[in-house]
């Protein structure tokens, strides 16, 4: 089995409101940040996966974003694989 | 004055215990992904950010990042910028 570091990048779908982000923007143009806007506010996942190889591991963490991580009626995510290589 | 996009990477430090990243990895492990482990959650922010050039606008995005978005005593942050090509 090969061990995979996966970054998975969560991020509300276009067109769905994110407090979040526009209460820090708020805050921040209300301190001298007036020259920020746009602020979005999403999630960042790191795990590592062991699997097969690149393709069976993308596969589990897609089903585990689906699943588990995300929720994917309202999130989009992004994953990306690298492999761990051992010393 | 030019826009760029700021990503906003903002991990707890390591060492501090990630409790919500722990709560995640029992809860995929319970499921059917036992092959899953070390899972971390950090926060990611998009933002854009208006400067003179690149060197104003990270120092902008990193003053916002330890004074209100990111808690710089247990998180470190990662700051990437690139310039919004206006069509």
């Amino acid at each position: 089995m090969i061990n995979y570091l996966a970054n998975i990048k969560i991020m509300l779908k276009k067109g769905i409101l994110d407090v979040q982000g526009k209460t820090v923007e708020n805050a921040l143009n209300s301190m001298e940040f007036d020259n920020i806007h746009n602020v979005r506010i999403g999630k960042y996942v790191e795990l590592i996966v062991s699997a097969k190889n690149k393709e069976e591991a993308r596969h589990i963490v897609d089903q585990a974003s689906s699943k588990l991580i995300a929720n994917p009626i309202i999130e989009d995510y992004e994953i990306t694989l690298n492999e761990l290589k051992v010393e």
